[in-house]
This record gives structure tokens, C-alpha cells and sequence, in this order.
């Protein structure tokens, strides 16, 4: 027997304390997905974003609001409380707050006293999503906002989904850009085995990994051959790029068609996925995706039935990270270390970007 | 948006600093109630005071007595043992304690060892209630023992009840000396919307704080108006006084009468509740109670009547301060702080009081 | 009242300083029980083992191998993944490991990179048990292999049974080095007033601590009484000794007769007892027991009767001990000390034995 190398599990440590994990802080000035549009409405929600308990609603005319959850007097959730116009009241003191998170209102005193209030957060709603700012409001930079366009469009039909994950965010960014996995994970829904074995190139940019993976000839899976008219046909080809495009949004595109046929008579189908990760705490995780495809545009049975395989496959990720999460959570610190290997570039690299912004965030308590 | 000012959040921290809460030690040198009397009995009983497991049981002459739950030779706890005569005895290696604490018995040893014992407590039974010093029994100080004999005057008809509340002390203690709430969190069963805005006035002593409340006029809620035959009368007048009297003692009194009536042909009816709040752990607390009315005395159904209406009350903030709890326990150091206003005077000063009382005891460890 | 003296806390707190508890590292070279033969096979099957979770398999030859379960790579379960021929694939990437532990295949590298592999721990199976060695395998030392060929010989007649113990191995191993407990934990099955006081001698060795007890005459229990024909008999001899061999391995011997019957003509019938605890964690502990008799060997019906009796009696222990490890957890530092009497004398120093091989080891962090 060859107990691993020492030397090899000494560098894997080295490399592992300059990669993100699951004890890594939060990067708060960035664009995370805090809902879908229609979970926020005229009643208070509450959800758990990054750590903060955050308080939802939409005003009367119809703007989605965010705040901290938390009374600035004695800390009750806001969300117990009740909405009453554009403004919460607190269900405990009878605080009031409006829109912006300022008190605007003390029952038990004639003047409100002034400055009080509690943090407020940006929102941008983009089709489905409604997308926050976790940094402080001012700072929210329009620029970074992801680009998801193809929700909206006319070329693209789609649905979308959300998953509660019992792991941590690094781990599902991870999965999703090492698509190796898909032999063992989803062998049994859209995996199939020479996938792990196919070449691939990947992208290594600043706060953008890419993988690209050419699988012909193939036998697509069902959930693609079908509404492909492509079932049965064994020299199909299936493209696949996985893009990390920020800490709360990892786009996959997929293409199929037969590679038999002259290149330009081929009938291409593309498929897009918006995976988009919010972390919850350090071990779990909001899981909210969107997906859409560009061709059978006019089968809304093909919606369905793709919208249920697909999260099918979706879910067999989030039991095998809550598995992994497991694992780590119960993995003594001198017991543990990851080796890489050559696939796991970009992810490495993914990682590494993850911890620097980490780090030089003020957040960051070493 | 007017964010919450840095200035005053910085203030409220330093403010915060010096105000018992969840994380502050117990205070040991006082009494608290351990036990309503007919808990205690000739079967062994355990219950964790102050972080502390205790045992309790009565002795066959009657009188209660508690000490450690702990045996001193390998911590089995002595309550899953037998009470024979006045000694346990232990349910692991049968070692046998008397009534003070003392080991009198070592089965396997001919000759019982000396001087091994655990913890006594020292405890005082009034009425229906079982105190207990929570310090060292010889410095048990009878002079501090909290006065409650309305529990057993003829004067007055009173009915007893316990909670278990999964939050801390202090929370309780603050929520009882602000009673704006009752606007809010007993909209629906002892609040009315007039009362959080009602004139007061506070007292500060040391180590007694008071709030007084005229609410005048007003319709009374039903649990009152129906016993003192005041449905319906819009002219009542309802005089409250909160007083935090120790850490496990907190007196509410009520006054009613319709102010349409000249003053010598009132009848005046009051209530008295002893709200008595144990700490259990740092995060749970035994709260019992004790309510009593000195009108309608011969009317066993309006006893019955208002004991469920009270206690579906204070079950209300049982409700509200588990929520908070878990919000104060779910919020990272760097997002608190408590903005206080004017009405929280007196329970400001109580919580620096709580304070300075525990950073004053030898069991403070910062 | 006398509090427990001062001096003799101190001193006992000082003793306690020194001996072997919950909080104590456990010891990883040596030998514990991992599992009975029957429960590895040719599935992956994983157990937490002194807090490192271990997979186990059986390779095509019957050969039971164990290593670490989590793979190398991205720490994922291996037992999550499949078992081919004498190879684990690893079910997120398809890694594969040989029964050494070493990685021989990853699907998206041409090549296999050298030297990657995980823990792989030294078995040995005698009997019905499969033994662990906890340290590297190199240093596995077969001399050091508890003897308990008692378990296969045609002398004696076996049961054996598993039970789950919420609490840590140190108090199962104190408790069957005191049988002063039978008395009072079994006192409804196989214990008797007089045990605990009858006379008994101690053996303190260099990692053997012995108890030798004689309870003569005694009442025997019907677990023994019944097959050995000695019901009713008030003149039995009850001949009981109890050893601590290591860390995972006690045994418990006794014997019976007649005490009224001349020596000569004595039948003497022996029972033999394994407990084998195995920590899983500090406050769990895998408890595997192999029990035998060298009498009534023909009869069938006895094996069943005294495996149902004893089983029973062992699952007392199990529960006592549960409670125990309850209060122990909860008992904050300040106020735990336990103090010792003479018969406590093996039990100490078996604990102060376990405490120095711990402090010895290099995974010792005071």
C-alpha cells in the first residue's frame, strides 16, 4: 500500500488555505438573487441572506422593498409585525417604519425622535428575479448586475425553480463548473458515461471561469432527445459551457444537433441555464434557477416534461452537496485536505478569486 | 433614504454595553421560585434553576428541600434514584444523602467517608410558592425574600399558572415594564390601540422601577369590564402599575372604575399579578405566575373566566419573546444594537442594575 | 448542614486533573471492535470511529478492508459511491481507489496522477469480530490483539449483540470495573442487595485493572439459577471478576456452584463476557458484546433466555449511562468534581492509565 504522499497532502493544504470554503466569509458588494418576483408581494416575507434576516414587501405602487428584519428598538422581527400602506409597524412597540427602513413613528412619544431606523437594501427586479445588493445601498453598482436577458425573451421559453440546498455556496459554484460529475451524480438522469472523458478547454479570466466540453458522437439523453427529435440518433453532438459569471450566478449552455448531418443543414437546439446560488448560511444555500431552451417554442408539453427531469437532476446535486457538506461539517481540521487535479483549474481558480474578494472585504475577521 | 445614523448607533452600543441581556451572567444571591408547593412532594423532582440541575423533595415531616442533582461521587443524577425516609440514595452505587446534602452511606465501605456532600439550597415556602436562594445557603438573606401575601389574604381570589418560555430572563423582565405593548402584541385579547399612548409616569430607585399608567377614559377589554359589570361603559378608567421589584419578581397592578361615577360612590376593583421569572439556561426561563382580584370574590366562574383570558395573554408573550430570542440569537455581534427612547427609561435602568449585579458577583467571568 | 469540605473538592478536582473523562483524546494505537464479521460484506458499509469516518467492504477474495470514507478529491462520501469488483468509484467525479486506498483512476485524466489515495486502516478478523487498528497501519501491532478465542471455542456457547451508547467509552469502562452497580442499576434483573457489599480484592497492573468479588452464600438470579439448576438455592457461590484488558476490550468472568456441596462434587458453571466499547465520538460509543457459558452446552433454549436477560440488563447500563453523560454535559466546570472512595481504587487508575497513554499520543492539544 501507498499511504498518499506527504508531500502531495502538505501542498493540497497550502493550496486548499488560499481557496474558498464553506468557513470563508461573505462577499457582500455584489448581486445575489433574493427572490422571485412573485414570492414578494403586499404581505411581509422574510428570508435569510448571507447571515442577515431580511424583511420584503412591495409598496403600493408596486416597488419591492428590503430591510433589515430586526426592530432597531428591541430587535423583534419586523416580519411579525404588519403592513400597513408603504409602512411596516412593529408587532412588539408599535414602531414604525417606511419604505427607506426610517422610523417614522413611536407610539409611546409625541415626536418621532430622529435618525432611527434600520439598514435598508437595494433591489433591482429584472423578469423573475429580484435581484439585492448585500453591500451597503449606495455602494449598489448597477454595472455588476448579471445579465439574464433571456428570461424575457421571445426566443427562449422558460421556467424556473427553487431548491433549498444544506450545504454551502462555494460547493454548489464548484459543482457546477466541474461538470465531471454529471457520470456519477446523474448517471441515471442526464449523465452519461463517456461525458467525464470527453475533451474540454477551459477560460481562466478575472471573476470569469469557463469550462467547454464537446461531446460527439453521443447518445443524448432522453430530456433532450425528445422535444430534439434526436432520440435514438447515435451521433448526436452535445456542447457544453460552464460559465461562473459572479459570486451569485453560474450560466450553462448546452447545444445539441447530429453531428451526422452537413453543417449547414443541422437543426441546433440550445438550452440555457441560470443557476443562481444565494448563500443562506455558511452550510446552506437559496438555490434559485431559471431555464429556458430555443427550440420546440410552441410545445408546452416539452415545458413540462424538461422542467421535471431537469430538477430531477437538479435535486440528485443538492442531496450529493448535502452529503458533502455533511462530510466536511464532521471532518476533524488536521484530518482534512482536497487534491486537485487538472479538471479542477477553473474551479481552483473559482475559488481562489472567491477568497480574495473575501479577504479584502472589511468583513474579514482572520 | 436617510441610513441610521452612525453616531447614534455607536452611542447605543456604548449604552448597551452596560445592559444586562441575554449573555450576562446570573445573579445567584437572590431568591427566585423554584417551584409552585404542590410540585414538590414525596417523590423526587428536577428542575434546572439558573443553569443549575437541581433536586427537590418533600422530607416525611413535610418540608421541602432541594440540593444538587449531581452525586459527588460519579454526577449521576440523584433524582434517578429512590427517596427512602428522608435520604436519597443514589441509583448508580447507592450513595445515600440526608435531607442537608450530607453522604451518610457508602454501600461498599463499612465506614461512610466524611465530609462528602453536594450543594443544600436554602428555600422558603409563603403560600403556594417555593423561593429559593441561589447563592451559598448560610448567606441566604430572609430580609430579601419578596413580599406576595396577597396570594393568601381573604381579601383577595387568586389563581396560579406556569409557562415555559424559550427566551431569556431579562427579555421578560423588559417586556413587563414596558406595557406599550400591550397595543400591540395583545391587540387581540387585554390591548387596546389608546394605551400605548397613554400618559405615565416612571420611578427609578435602586433596584425598583416603576411605570404607572392612567388610561382615562377608556372601554375596557372584556376580561375585566365583564367581572366588574363595566361592558360597554366608554367612561373607564384603567390605572396600571408595573414594578420590577427583583430579579425574580415583578408586580403588575390594576385598578378599574368607571370615572363617570363621583369619586365616593366608585367601586373600585384591582388586580394584582406576581409575574415570577426564573432563569433556566441563558436562552429559557420557568415563568410562573400568580394572579389575583379583589372583586367579584364569590363568583367561582369569573375566577375561571379570567385565568383563561390571562393566561391566553401572557401565553401571547411567550409567543413574542421565543421570536425575539431567536432573533437576538441569530444576529451576528457587528448587526446589533437597541436604540432606546424616552419610555424606556425605567427599563434601561433595570437592565444596568441586572448588571451591575452580576458584574459585581464572583461568578462574573468577562 | 456541612457543605462538602472545601479541602476535599480541591482535592478531588486535583485528582480528577489526571484521569481519563469525556474531554480526554481518545487512543488511536490500538485495537478496537469495528464491526462483527457479518456486517461487512460486498457493500459499502460506513461507521464513525473515534470521530474518523471509515468505509468497510469485503474485496471478491472475503478480505475485509477499511479506509477513510471520504475521498481525496473533493471530500465527497465514498460509501455514497459503488463498489466494482475490489475498487470503490467514487460517486461525484468517478475516482477510484484499490483496497489499499490508493486512487487508480480518474475518468477525466488520461493518465492517473501518482500518489493521491486516501487512510487506509489494518483489520484483523477473529471470530465474529473484525478489529480496527485507529493509528497508521504500519505500526498495527498484532501482539497487541485482545485474546478472545473463547468466542469460537467448542468449550463454549456464544451470543453476541450491539448496542448504541449515548455517552463516552470511559464511563462504560468505569462502569464495568465497579460491579458495585448492580445493586441499583440492575437491581430488577441481575443484581442483589448484597452484591455491593459483599468483600472483594483489586488488581492494579500496568494497563490490567482487575475487581474479584465472592458472594457466597448468595441467592443466584434465574438468568443463572435456571440453567444451571440452582433455583431456590440459598447456599450459591457467585464468583465474579472483572478485568480492563485495553481501550476497547473488558472482560467479565463468573462463576457458580454450590457452595454447600463439598468441592469435590462441585459442578461449577462459567460465564464469560466480552464488552468491547468502540468510541464513535466523545459522548457516543459503539457497544459490542460477546457473551458465553461452558455449561448447558446442549441446550438451545437457555442461549436464547440468558441472551434476552443479560441483553436486557446491558441495555440498563446503556440507559444509566445516557443520563450520566447528559449531566456530565451539562454540568458547567465550575461546579463538576467527583469524588472517589476506596473501591473506586481499579476505576481510577484505569482512568489515569487511559489519561497518560493520551497525553502520550502525538494528537494530545492541552
Amino acid at each position: 500500500m501507498v499511504e498518499p504522499a506527504t508531500a502531495i497532502v502538505a501542498a493540497a493544504r497550502r493550496a486548499s488555505a488560499r481557496m474558498a470554503d464553506r468557513d470563508t466569509p461573505f462577499i457582500f458588494d455584489d448581486w445575489y438573487v433574493a427572490a422571485f418576483a412573485d414570492e414578494v408581494g403586499r404581505t411581509l416575507f422574510a428570508r435569510t441572506l448571507l447571515g442577515k434576516k431580511i424583511l420584503f414587501y412591495r409598496t403600493e405602487d408596486g416597488t419591492a422593498v428590503a430591510m433589515s428584519d430586526r426592530c432597531a428598538h428591541r430587535s423583534y422581527p419586523l416580519s411579525e409585525g404588519t403592513l400597513e400602506g408603504d409602512t411596516v409597524v412593529c408587532g412588539y412597540h408599535g414602531f414604525r417604519y417606511d419604505a427607506h427602513g426610517d422610523c417614522i413613528e413611536v407610539p409611546a412619544m409625541a415626536k418621532c425622535p430622529r435618525s432611527i431606523g434600520v439598514k435598508r437594501y437595494a433591489l433591482v427586479e429584472t423578469g423573475n428575479l429580484i435581484w439585492i445588493w448585500m453591500g451597503d445601498a449606495e455602494t449598489a453598482d448597477l454595472a455588476k448586475l448579471p445579465e439574464t436577458a433571456f428570461q424575457t425573451s421571445a426566443e427562449w421559453v422558460c421556467s424556473k425553480g427553487y431548491l433549498h440546498l444544506a450545504g454551502n455556496y462555494v460547493s454548489l459554484h464548484e459543482n457546477l463548473l466541474d461538470l465531471t460529475h454529471l457520470s456519477y451524480i446523474h448517471a441515471r438522469s442526464f449523465g452519461t458515461p463517456e461525458y467525464a472523458r470527453a475533451p474540454f478547454r477551459t477560460e481562466i479570466g478575472d471573476g470569469h471561469f469557463l469550462v467547454h466540453r464537446e461531446v460527439i458522437p453521443t447518445l443524448l439523453p432522453p430530456v433532450w432527445a425528445d422535444p430534439m427529435g434526436l432520440a435514438g440518433v447515435t451521433t448526436a453532438a452535445r456542447i457544453a459551457t460552464s460559465e461562473f459569471m459572479s459570486p451569485g450566478f453560474h450560466r450553462v449552455t448546452v447545444s445539441f444537433y447530429d453531428s451526422a448531418v452537413p453543417e449547414a443543414k443541422r437543426q441546433v437546439g440550445t438550452i440555457r441555464t441560470a443557476h443562481l446560488p444565494t448563500p443562506e448560511t455558511h452550510s446552506s444555500t437559496h438555490y434559485f434557477i431559471v431555464h429556458g431552451r430555443d427550440f420546440a417554442l410552441g410545445d408546452p408539453d416539452a415545458t413540462g416534461v424538461m422542467h421535471d427531469r431537469l430538477f430531477q437532476a437538479f435535486e440528485e446535486d443538492v442531496e450529493a452537496l448535502g452529503k458533502l457538506e455533511h462530510m466536511l461539517a464532521e471532518t476533524a481540521p488536521e484530518d482534512m485536505y482536497e487534491i486537485s487535479v487538472a479538471t479542477d483549474g477553473p474551479s481552483v481558480a473559482m475559488r481562489r478569486y472567491l477568497f480574495q474578494r473575501a479577504r479584502s472585504a472589511e468583513v474579514w475577521a482572520p
